[in-house]
């Protein structure tokens, strides 16, 4: 699966990508733009026995990408293909795209704005100040963050960048799969979390379709597996530990129609995400937050169950965290 | 420079590597003998710009390794090469070296006695504990704990694994370079930092002569500088925030049977250790020792100023740390 991802597109096992690209969402365009801005982020493989687990898994360390997570790929996608209004970026963020945009603002040396719900995390608030940005709370969720941002944008004519229903967005999420497909010689699954879908839609539009996608979400947050659930993206009640990353009320239908048919879905509890992040601090000292230690939790937790020869691939996202509460134990 | 390490060792570019040999330094058989143990610790571009350089290094995420330093690879070739005694291992260490031999201990099932100085930091002593090594701390310094270490291990038979004269410990520490050559295309030149001298021999044992080697120490912790200008091991004065890791007050006379004659040495103050500590965690959410950041301060600070067509490597190599001093910026 190493060979080159360019050209694959029309053969039979690329219909999801096929389909994305009739959507606007091309991750192969996206790569050749964003290649210089982001981060190459390493691969590597937790060894059997960690995370009592019965085989050797490779981690996707996201979590090391600049601002701290995936967000930088669709963040300078959309940014690098758009002529820039004078008064440059504007975005609504749970935080991680926030601290996204806010980094390529300034890598770009433009004006940025940041919309945020009074639910984000204090850390993820202060560093997109001290991006530069200028930060604005209202309201207590992300919707409420939202329709602030898209007036003051109607108002400034600045480039609103969406978290996760942009084709631009999505594209650049998918950058990720793509990176994989060059580090991994062969794998059958990835494991990914997600909150309005913009990253498994990406990689969605990446991977081949025979490779297995599942989609890993909080059981306090699931607008995915409601979704499947009911055929179609409908709003849920939102109370997790990783709401901040993966808090989303609904999921994007942008995402959707790419991975309606495409992905599968799994949930876990808090306490197996709380735990998923701290193993992965004590078996590797990777500081990961609540959502980037979500997919991990599937399988370490058992909700996932991989079969003895599956080649097991998961994403640790975002590391925008404290790590105070990390506690010393091996 | 990726071709196979192996049937290099007869060519022109390589006379340090046979000198190693002949002290019975093997890199390319530790290789063989550790790999299914220790992890292949990932490499990753850290950006032009980032940490005030000019062009793009190449970080050696050795921090990741199992218990969080390179010193589990040559515990682990120590205990693998031989016949494991009765009393199981035991040895004297600052900290990491301890943890290491703890964790191949656990991994072997073996019994393990750590002997520690005062001065280790609690979070080594800790987590040798929860390793389930019997700890014992005596007097201030490592030299204390090294002769009560070598007292008990006259009394029970344990195998006494140094952390950095021994053949077998420094050709484990070589694998760290063989890996390099694997994963980098092309590099000019590796900055390490230096503690007893244990991963520098080994990665001048294990890289071309061609491949310049930086040894990185706090200026107040240099026992590999001091040696160079004296031509030979000699006992330095410690006190430095790296301490607990670099803290040997004289380096071994395997390690400079070595590298006398082969690397150069640069001397970084602290203030430049514990900021560069801070630069790799803002940057890229990696929380290291301050031995572990060592290296990198000699590149922030300008100790170390490569010309501006030198590929750099630089080896993050411990990652034993409590992160509640790591602060909140970008």
């Amino acid at each position: 699966m190493n060979e080159g991802a360019e050209g694959l597109a029309d053969t039979a096992d690329f219909a999801t990508r096929s389909n994305a690209l009739a959507l606007g969402v091309d991750p192969v365009e996206a790569d050749d733009r964003v290649r210089p801005w982001v981060r190459r982020t390493p691969v590597m493989k937790l060894a059997k026995g960690s995370f009592g687990l019965e085989h050797d898994i490779v981690a996707k360390l996201e979590c090391l990408q600049h601002a701290g997570s995936f967000k930088a790929r669709g963040s300078f996608n959309s940014a690098l293909a758009a002529k820039i209004p004078q008064a440059g970026l504007i975005a609504a963020s749970g935080g991680n795209h926030g601290q996204a945009v806010a980094y390529v603002a300034r890598a770009l040396g433009l004006a940025v704005e940041i919309f945020l719900p009074s639910a984000s995390s204090p850390v993820k608030v202060q560093r997109i100040r001290q991006l530069g940005a200028k930060v604005t709370v209202v309201g207590d969720l992300y919707d409420d963050a939202r329709l602030a941002c898209n007036e003051r944008s109607a108002e400034t004519g600045a480039l609103n960048i969406h978290p996760y229903d942009a084709p631009l967005t999505v594209a650049g999420q998918g950058t990720v799969g793509l990176e994989l497909m060059a580090q991994v010689d062969r794998f059958d699954t990835v494991l990914v979390a997600v909150g309005g879908g913009g990253l498994i839609a990406g990689m969605a539009a990446a991977l081949p379709d025979s490779t297995r996608i599942i989609g890993v979400e909080p059981d306090g947050s699931h607008c995915l597996h409601s979704a499947i659930e009911v055929g179609g993206p409908v709003d849920v009640e939102i109370e997790s530990v990783a709401a901040d990353s993966l808090g989303a009320k609904r999921l994007g239908s942008l995402p959707w129609a790419i991975v309606g048919s495409r992905v599968e879905s799994v949930v876990v509890p808090d306490r197996e995400i709380i735990e998923a992040r701290q193993m992965i601090w004590d078996d590797a000292r990777l500081a990961v937050e609540a959502g980037g230690a979500t997919a991990l939790a599937a399988l370490a937790s058992g909700a996932y169950r991989p079969s003895s020869d599956e080649r097991v691939v998961v994403v640790l996202c975002g590391s925008n965290t404290d790590p105070h509460d990390l506690i010393d134990r091996v």
